[in-house]
């Protein structure tokens, strides 16, 4: 844990000296004072998380975490196992939805097995940080060992700081995996404290049926795991899943290196929600890229602490959301710092 | 008026048929089917805006109209009427938000001097389509003749002709012209039935004065101009603006030549909802880019028929919030044309 440890160490909390400096710039800049809206208050941040008013944001990445679920077993999914490693072969040839955004936005798009069941054959596009073929059921006994949630949790702190080292200035991240959205819940639950019902969603399409199943192993999960579950870490380890202890360890290690940090939808945002409670500070490293329709989404957003840039019935994950609101991050950026002022551009104030 | 009578006549409404077409292809895409949201039906109205499945949005272009209006002379706005001019500059020379929204997006930007008080010196990337120096105080007698409305409505429509003849498959628009909230206000009073103070606000930063003033203004030009505000090409003529003549040609040219398009804001969607009255099949071929703060917004996106894509509470016009909307749409349009199908991608359905 000594890397996680260091990691958290290294987080600040923004400053509000360089928010108000940053507001300060925006009341120069020709518009009206707050007419971009919550586009202003990216910007501001940004500049407050690079400790910079000469920002960029030009070098987005977005890393895509894979990884297998036991409770699958459970039949809590409408979609059969083997589809976590499908959907990892798509990443990899550019056909799913998130290949497509990341093209139509020239976002750079890296992809992570962290544990999925049949691992595919080498690839040089693929990063390999498996973990294990999938974690164990956590309905029988916990997601995963202490040591396995660690190493997850350093490979994505590493996986943060390889993006730092490489000059990405901004960076989001999203996760396939069958199953997870019943972690996340789980999570959800364990965290807010809300009723398993209220932060429960269909998912991928589950239907009633499948619906009283998830419900159901998430209810067994939290009684059986109880007492484990106080703590951020007991709950990663006890109901988590490979991924989204990766994409936890990504948020730390985003932060630790200064990046604004882009959640997608309810399962990114749980990772993030953890790492929160970890490290509050984190918080002000963070954007929400989207509202998704999975009802826990809201619970699990107060606790990181932001509000949705964009809200257009999305509930996909891969990192589909943060690729949307990525592209109105560069616009809040370009406008902060390409903008003529007043005064340079010779136009009339009020 | 014949140019405009030929325009409508060549629109015709989306076809269902299209849209159906669309439908079925998005099930075989590798995602949970309608897990794309409300970009799922950009997608399918832009297909069957082009009646192709095999559509592409890479070629987008911003119009953005300027013009000055009379009506400042009732002092209804915070800046002084020069900024139109100062701005019209100020985006040749690259400085503005909207600038920057179009570098950061990868948009082209065409601006176009519909009227300004003071014209700039000639540029070659001015287009200028001048229909005079500012309209008219539509406080004391129509805003243009009907004239001038038939010159700005064609120059819409040619410009739209433009954007398709120069290969762009999606176009957006937007406008400056200090006093054109009022304007905008006006046309929302005479379109809606609304009164006044539920669709009139503070536009670019007017106090609680200048707000009466805008108010009254309004409110007088309705009483004066009443019995000519029956139809929409009374309205546009009576209390509307050269560049607002200017965007509901744009409108109905792009509907015309089978383009999808990108409302801005509130100025930008009052003019086309009066092209919608003039032609309601029109309201298929139109998106909402954002939705503006001002109160009379809502009630102009109902006739238009649109639902915004971004919500963010910006209030600055010049085409930013379409912008925005763009690159949502491209990542739309690229997600249904790039991604793989379950059964190309070996990828387990349901």
């Amino acid at each position: 844990m000594k890397l996680i440890d260091q990691t958290i160490n290294k987080i600040r909390p923004i400053d509000p000296i360089w928010i108000d400096a940053a507001k300060r710039r925006q009341l120069e800049l020709t518009k009206p004072p707050g007419s971009l809206g919550r586009l202003e208050e990216v910007a501001n941040r940004c500049a407050a998380i690079r400790e910079s008013l000469l920002i960029t944001a030009h070098r987005p990445r977005i890393v895509l975490f894979a990884a297998d679920h036991g409770v699958c077993a459970e039949g809590v999914s409408a979609y059969p196992q083997e589809v976590t490693t499908q959907m990892l072969l798509n990443f990899l040839s550019g056909g799913a939805a998130i290949n497509a955004f990341a093209r139509s936005g020239s976002i750079e798009l890296k992809v992570v097995d962290m544990g999925v069941i049949a691992p595919p054959a080498h690839s040089s596009d693929l990063i390999s940080r498996r973990i294990g073929a999938g974690t164990r059921n956590f309905c029988a006994e916990p997601a995963m060992t202490e040591q396995e949630m660690s190493a997850a949790l350093e490979a994505g702190i590493e996986l943060a700081g390889d993006a730092a080292t490489a000059g990405c200035d901004l960076v989001g991240f999203g996760e396939m995996g069958i199953g997870n959205t019943t972690s996340a819940s789980a999570i959800a639950v364990a965290l807010s404290g809300e009723r398993v019902s209220a932060v429960t969603g269909s998912g991928a399409d589950a239907d009633d049926e499948c619906m009283a199943r998830k419900r159901s192993a998430i209810e067994r999960a939290i009684a059986l795991h109880g007492a484990n579950l106080k703590n951020p870490l007991g709950v990663l380890q006890f109901v988590g899943g490979f991924e989204i202890a990766a994409m936890c360890g990504f948020c730390l290690g985003a932060a630790a290196r200064r990046l604004p940090i882009v959640m997608d939808g309810f399962i990114s945002t749980a990772s993030a929600a953890l790492a929160v409670r970890l490290c509050p500070a984190l918080s002000g490293y963070l954007f929400a890229g989207h509202r998704s329709v999975e009802p826990g989404h809201a619970a699990l957003l107060k606790i990181a602490g932001q509000q949705p840039l964009i809200d257009l019935g999305l509930r996909l994950g891969e990192g589909t959301g943060a690729a949307l609101a990525i592209n109105l991050m560069q616009a809040a950026v370009a406008a902060f710092t390409q903008m003529a002022t007043f005064a340079s551009a010779g136009v009339s104030n009020k």
